[in-house]
């Protein structure tokens, strides 16, 4: 019927984070991940935003499943509100779904949903297309490689991944099955840009083991290691170096205790007995005899870590002789309040060993000689990066371009909303959705809408002035010197809910004053419409603002009827 | 008369900034540097921050001198400010001064003050100070270290530097004339820890050229430099490479013209006549006769290298072809935002040259090895570790206590506010003064007090709601029914400012009937005190807006009395 394929990115291009892509032909369309990312616009209360859902709608009838490469937030995030919208099959391996149980369950949605387990190399068939999990490696255990057939030809989803030969936890990425389809055919490859611009290859899951040796050697106190909750392979190492030093591991954290429980659960971490103990049972143990596996290496002040060093935490804090290990990268954003949690945990007089002193961290993602591995496995027609900013993206055009002599024409760079379709020759742009972002306020699990936020950036910006006139509904006539109630704005009172008013100067009566005979000075039309009437004192008001602080806030008339 | 010397920083000791450290002797205090600082409170409408000169007011009668080791923002900007509050005599070298002067002319205050211009090797006798301006080297040109003689002994201050043996402009560091103070007695060495975690050298501003010429070389199309503005010695390389491959330059951006010229009219920049071309001369030549210079190297929405990449600068735009040299360092907090520009200008198609893959740009402070030589020249009894995030003060003093065996109990660290007292023999903070920072509002050079920044964030955090209530002032009676007024509130509408209102769920109408049914509830005692009405009010809303969202936006009821 279709002789064509589309595909539509939601989210992951052009940003890190909020992976999501639509695979449409004909009337049959997979959802290919559906991760949350992580706005800029926290301050306006704002934890998380996942992608424009709403665009689904049109293909509503089309959707046959989401289909997850693995269980990191910017991949798994958005599941519930999407599945909330459309009540699809979800497809994953065992932890990955792990995780999106425990999700699930939180939205109070778990007992509406069909969730499928796979297993590497199974096949699945889902209406036209076929899709085998393959085995990828990462910084997270249980991650896929998607390899879907479709009518057009065989599309390969690297998901995350990097080349890693020897991991931690589980069997190697199978490169062997990338080689088959390799063989076969591969129609494109939508390929993991986030380390395009790294030269060489990253390091194994492994290559950290020696540094964490050295450090379990070297301590005389307690250690404690921040790491992504996610980073099962590292927590493993964690244990494993607990296991062989003689010291008990106490995991602090609510997503560190949860991911913790749900990998033994799942038969993924193997934890001896005895050796993970609770909070209340390091009193009895020695400093040399414990390690603190918590969360907070991005310097999240809720976190374990910032509260430890802040002497924030509940009967613990860091102290003289303890050994911080910060075993993350710093996610770009956190530099400046990762440096002040740094700086704490100094001042505590604690040892800090940070990522740039020892190989305590490698990262999850594909460099150039990961890269090269790949699509020398999958040798596709066209090579599609997705997962990264434009940046990112780009070095890898160029990357595989000169380095791999890839033809340029073959590369495509394609845009978040950008519908990119494919027949057996050519692959070009020929649509261009309006994709947004939806913005989350996670402690009630609601969307914000855009409206709101924008609403509070204006406030915050200059602050803002109500002004409230009391008009009699018969006569027009004011019924009371009108009223300002300035939040934020600089030279007005601060009124209502701020304790002390210490503007230097205060404007607010010179302002009731402006508006007073701004209102004396209208015409009868004026003072007869209500909008003419607002608009026309919102500007008096805005003019004498400028004019005396420079500032624009945001001005709003409200006129009350008696 | 006095035993001891006070030393007091007001900004720049546990962050990146707002350099400013006062010195007291018995009655007599000099000013070090009175630098602004770069908050995270932009979003707030903040700009800049400037230290709390309030503690100055005890010591008005002592301040005798404000003394500048260099013109960077950080060390200059807040000088209009202290001046407008403390009119004492300015102290600098001839291009921090010129500096000063536009900075002073733009607040209105330069025919008021009194700037004394000092050279290399200058002493001057300060009340009972004598200071003696050594020759600094660092990415700025024309700065000090202080050698300050004092009742106690010798106080130097490095300022900002790196021990640059090649500048591209002017003379070397002076490290005779520090050896020289370090032969005769150092009491205490205040010294840049801004590079102290970084190991061997700082390279010469000279490191640069070679990259500069091979990019020179290599260009075919325009070449775009974005550097700091205040990078006089990167402007000259620019400049020299310009004038060698046969291109002609120019300036783009207020800061970067601003500085140019200083720089060209103090005789510090060597400009070939008729090198420098204004916007509209550009189109006599061809693109390979062509080099901007321009501002933006931190992605600031304004400056022109955004501007050239999202197609805003007038009459110019970024294009296929283009090389983009970033001749500048990442500061913390701007990645994201750097990332995003360089997308924006390889969506262009121009080609980037960034810092990470060419050396186009060396730092200007002090790495541990410059820090070694310092330590060495000036064999101080004490060191006191400023300019930096704590992290890097603690690193500094390891560095000096396990790198030159340095005594332990004479690396002093300090916070703003410490004040370090040393006599003769010992060093140590016997008061601890409470200094805050004061916000700035650049537009109109205005402070913006704490508590109308603290109402900005918590409006941008939840939003906020106004509740109208039109009272007879005789009766106590609700004249109408009670109006709720909303902006930013999850579930409420969006009133006033807002074009249209699209919460999904519509909360007012409920709202204003709670607040009608708590002012028909309310005891008559309630209902005549009007502080007590408005508590009432506000307790019942904020519970009900609780319940039904879990935000928790601000509350303010107004009582308008007819």
């Amino acid at each position: 019927m279709s002789n064509v394929l589309e595909i539509i990115p939601l989210g992951g291009i052009g940003e890190f984070g909020m992976n999501c892509t639509l695979l449409r032909s004909g009337d049959e369309m997979l959802v290919l991940d559906a991760g949350m990312g992580f706005p800029e616009e926290s301050v306006y209360g704002v934890d998380v935003c996942i992608p424009d859902f709403e665009i689904l709608e049109q293909y509503r009838d089309y959707i046959t499943a989401i289909v997850l490469t693995h269980g990191h937030e910017d991949h798994l995030g958005a599941l519930p509100y999407i599945l909330k919208k459309f009540n699809v099959p979800v497809y994953a391996s065992h932890f990955t779904l792990g995780l999106a149980e425990s999700k699930l369950d939180e939205h109070g949605i778990l007992g509406d949903v069909l969730l499928h387990r796979v297993e590497p190399r199974d096949v699945v068939t889902i209406g036209s297309f076929t899709v085998e999990f393959i085995r990828a490696s990462h910084s997270l255990i249980d991650c896929f490689h998607l390899a879907i057939k479709t009518p057009l030809g065989t599309i390969i989803h690297t998901g995350d991944y990097k080349v890693d030969e020897t991991p931690v936890i589980g069997e190697p990425i199978d490169l062997r099955s990338l080689r088959r389809y390799g063989q076969e055919g591969v129609l494109a490859l939508l390929s993991d840009s986030t380390n395009a611009t790294v030269p060489g290859r990253t390091p194994s899951e492994r290559a950290v083991i020696p540094a964490f040796e050295e450090i379990f050697t070297e301590a005389k106190g307690r250690i404690i290691v921040a790491a992504f909750s996610s980073s099962i392979h590292r927590i493993q190492i964690v244990l494993d170096c607990a296991q062989k030093f003689d010291r008990k591991v106490c995991v602090l954290g609510r997503s560190m205790q949860k991911n913790v429980d749900i990998a033994e659960r799942l038969g993924y971490l193997d934890v001896p007995d005895g050796l993970l103990i609770g909070i209340n049972d390091t009193k009895h143990y020695s400093d040399h005899e414990i390690v603190f596996l918590v969360t907070g290496s991005q310097a999240e002040p809720r976190a374990a870590l910032y509260q430890l060093a802040t002497q924030m935490y509940k009967g613990l804090t860091i102290e003289e002789n303890d050994t911080v290990v910060l075993s993350a990268r710093i996610i770009p954003g956190n530099e400046r309040a990762i440096s002040k949690l740094i700086g704490f945990i100094y001042k505590r007089g604690a040892n800090i060993i940070e990522e740039k002193r020892r190989l305590i961290h490698v990262s999850g993602h594909a460099s150039q000689d990961d890269i090269r591995i790949m699509t020398e496995a999958v040798r596709p027609k066209f090579v599609v990066p997705i997962h990264g900013e434009y940046r990112m993206l780009f070095r890898h055009k160029e990357f595989v371009k000169n380095h791999l002599g890839f033809p340029e024409e073959r590369i495509i760079l394609i845009e978040n909303g950008d519908v990119l379709e494919i027949d057996g020759e050519r692959a070009m742009v020929v649509d261009k959705r309006d994709v947004k972002r939806t913005f989350i306020d996670e402690s009630g699990f609601e969307e914000i809408d855009n409206e709101t936020v924008r609403e509070r950036k204006k406030m915050a910006y200059d602050g803002m002035i109500t002004l409230v006139m009391t008009i009699n509904g018969q006569t027009g006539e004011l019924q009371a010197p009108p009223k300002i109630i300035s939040h934020g704005v600089r030279g007005f009172e601060t009124n209502g809910f701020a304790k002390t008013a210490s503007a230097s100067k205060n404007l607010t009566k010179d302002a009731e004053r402006i508006v007073a005979a701004a209102l004396a000075g209208a015409s009868r039309q004026t003072l007869e419409d209500e909008t003419l009437l607002k608009e026309h004192v919102r500007l008096e008001l805005k003019r004498f603002i400028q004019k005396e602080t420079g500032a624009r806030p945001v001005i709003v008339p409200v006129i009350q009827q008696v």
